[in-house]
């Protein structure tokens, strides 16, 4: 079939064959297919969907469109994690070591953050001298000796991705259910994880507002990954407020590491263990979950998930003290606590708001060409559903100086919701959570 | 409105603001919107459809983005015709002198052939000499004159329309009835004339292959010429063989100078007085219909629509005394007749596999860039329903040499379909005809 031909067919409501799948990926990789047509073919697929079949056809399309990272020899406990993105999203710094320490191996792939989304890249050159740019080879060796690696793509995984996101992003067709599982899966697939487990985020702070969206896109990306036989796993977690009480790259380092200690807030917390002990059953289906837990907190109190994190940083060239003394990482110039104005009890705190403010602070990128200041950012001293006095500080503003101060406090005092009297108690970070059957193919 | 909200708009199924259509055809045409935009406004434009008030204002906008033809001073006579064009479509050749003899201006920018449709310059051009390029004046003053004009578009009709259909014919976005309708109404608005007929065509050899899609696509552009303040009217007529016996520009000229003798095949004949007397009935309401026939009947009789046509074709440069004789205009090198496999009753003929022959024998143009042979072509000396003997001619073939001759011979000759018995009588050429009333605007 002809790009045109692909067209039509999507037009009318047709399903492509993977073979024609692959072609036009294959053409449009090569550039020999013109943007208008990729746009067409876009709102045509948009509009009339795109089956499972098809999905999972495109997105091996797509990883087949770069290199693929051969992680097969590191064994079966190869594990990957996927975040669909959200405000104070440091879980890949908790889950990583904590999983490397209950025995799996974490090679992940990670990006930088854009817009309100966080990058655990950036979070992760919090640390003087880390380097995130390891070249393929020592990416597996890192890989292999401590069982954990994050880092950035230095091959170019599933480059139609982002030749596809770029058309998406001014066409109007970026909120498909299958257009984004396949575009996130087509990294997943290429960067070689044989088990991953999906964070998808729900709520006001996160790309999916709606659950059942979300449920759709976790269900869409198990399907990608059971077609090209990954064992997948999924939770739905709640993206109303920020996660934890940090946003900015050295506090969210920061919290990460109260967490490995055992003592970091309790969203962290548990969905960190959430998704490590996905992770654990997908590489061992006779893990018993109930001893999970108890194997997971004893990582977290022994000091051996944050031995890993450790070791990962001493590895990529950054000085391990920074994991031992967290107080030493780089600060802000100035740091200032608000007062809530009036008493009550946090009825919300609006992630949103509060994630652009912290851009406005310099902690996260409007463009791809931004640099981001590690220090800034902010720090919640409450949560939802806490008791608060009129006058006492609620969070603390980390800026690089005090007109960047002035700049944003009005919008971060507004983001705090006060009521009169204490509402129900906030729900669990997780609603949902679950390891692929396999059985619905 | 941006163009991305535009899109997002239409991909949701919203339906767009006249002014936000007119911004958007304003922006792509001034370069500033991007095909790949464009491309996907399309395809959501295809999928979730135009309305009709949309439609008029995609409609006047694109009108809007070249220059407008003012015809106001020639009165209230003056009509255009437009055709959706067919195999051996010749009307424009009658209607336009019959028309002119009748007391009306028919003014008429139009086009050259492409594919298996043939153009009225073409057609004009067979005749040494005569030009199609009139500036705006000369076409104006013609047409004051003498009330008789077709001339190629001098001024650029509709830009916005050729920048569209350039897209829509690469991305699957052709086939879209307020699409097609815009178009086509863009040029004719532009064109000025204050009372239009449309001829559209339907059957194996037309665009519109069902009677239900012409249908919408007339009532479409008589409802954008309504909004737009234009009298119109409409006929749908049939296209499952050739209009009238001829195709090719030299041998088509003919035919409609034999019909304008009142000699022309019936169905040529017929639908050219259906369209003259809708073009009568717009510009003078109180015309009597039962009066018209007769009358145009005599103007056929009399010369005096001939005496039109000639007039035209020498104010165009052209010797009239081709008019007077035919048989002085150039012909084919090699003229040859097919005689009939076998006897019986012609069941059908293939306007589609014709007009493609007539094509491949240089009559028409595969892409724009392609030059016309004028003197090739084909002529039926059957039509459906006809009784042949076996072993008799029922067609010619005029070919530039025995070479192009024998390439298209058999193709030819699988056109003719012959039945052992009589079918029922071929059915009219005129399926509808009708004038808008106005009333369900």
């Amino acid at each position: 079939m002809t790009p045109l031909e692909m067209i039509v067919a999507k037009r009318d409501g047709a399903s492509h064959r993977p073979a024609d799948l692959r072609r036009f990926v294959g053409a449009l990789s090569a550039g020999e297919v013109p943007d208008y047509q990729v746009a067409a073919w876009l709102m045509a697929a948009y509009l009339r969907g795109l089956d499972p079949t098809e999905t999972a056809a495109l997105t091996e399309a797509m990883a087949d469109s770069g290199r693929r990272l051969d992680l097969s020899g590191l064994g079966r406990g190869v594990v990957d994690k996927h975040s669909t993105g959200g405000v104070g999203d440091k879980t890949s710094l908790v889950v990583g070591p904590l999983a490397a320490a209950m025995g799996l191996t974490m090679a992940k792939m990670s990006g930088r953050g854009l817009g309100h989304t966080g990058g655990t890249l950036d979070k992760l050159e919090s640390i003087p001298g880390l380097r995130v740019d390891l070249a393929p080879e020592a990416f597996i060796d890192q890989a292999r000796r401590i069982g954990l690696v994050i880092a950035g793509q230095s091959v170019d995984l599933a480059p139609a991705d982002k030749l596809l996101y770029a058309l998406r992003d001014v066409t109007g067709t970026v909120p498909s259910i299958p257009l984004i599982a396949a575009s996130i899966m087509s990294k997943k697939l290429a960067a070689g994880a044989p088990a991953i487990v999906l964070d998808v985020k729900v709520g006001v702070g996160a790309f999916m507002r709606r659950l059942e969206d979300a449920e759709q896109l976790a269900e869409a990306m198990i399907g990608i990954g059971r077609r090209s036989g990954r064992r997948m796993g999924a939770c739905l977690s709640r993206m109303d407020g920020p996660l934890g009480r940090s946003i900015g790259n050295t506090l969210e380092l920061r919290e990460a590491i109260e967490t490995l200690h055992g003592q970091g807030p309790a969203d962290l917390h548990e969905l960190s263990l959430t998704l490590v002990g996905l992770l654990l059953v997908l590489a061992d289906q006779s893990a018993r979950p109930e001893h999970l837990r108890d194997a997971m907190e004893a990582a977290l109190r022994d000091g051996s998930a944050l031995l890993r994190l450790r070791r990962m940083v001493e590895a990529q060239g950054g000085d391990p003290r920074f994991i031992d003394e967290p107080d030493r990482l780089p600060q802000a110039a100035v740091v200032h606590s608000l007062p809530a104005a009036r008493g009550g009890w946090v009825a919300g705190l609006d992630a949103l708001g509060l994630a652009e403010t912290a851009v406005a602070l310099g902690a996260g990128r409007r463009t791809k060409e931004d640099s981001v200041d590690h220090a800034v950012g902010l720090r919640l001293l409450v949560k939802p559903g806490d008791r608060i006095e009129q006058g006492r500080p609620w969070i603390e503003i980390h800026a690089s100086s005090e007109a960047d101060l002035a700049a944003v406090t009005d919008q971060v005092q507004a983001t705090l919701a006060i009521s009169a009297s204490p509402g129900p108690p906030p729900p669990d970070v997780v609603i949902r959570h679950w390891v692929d059957t396999g059985a619905a193919l």
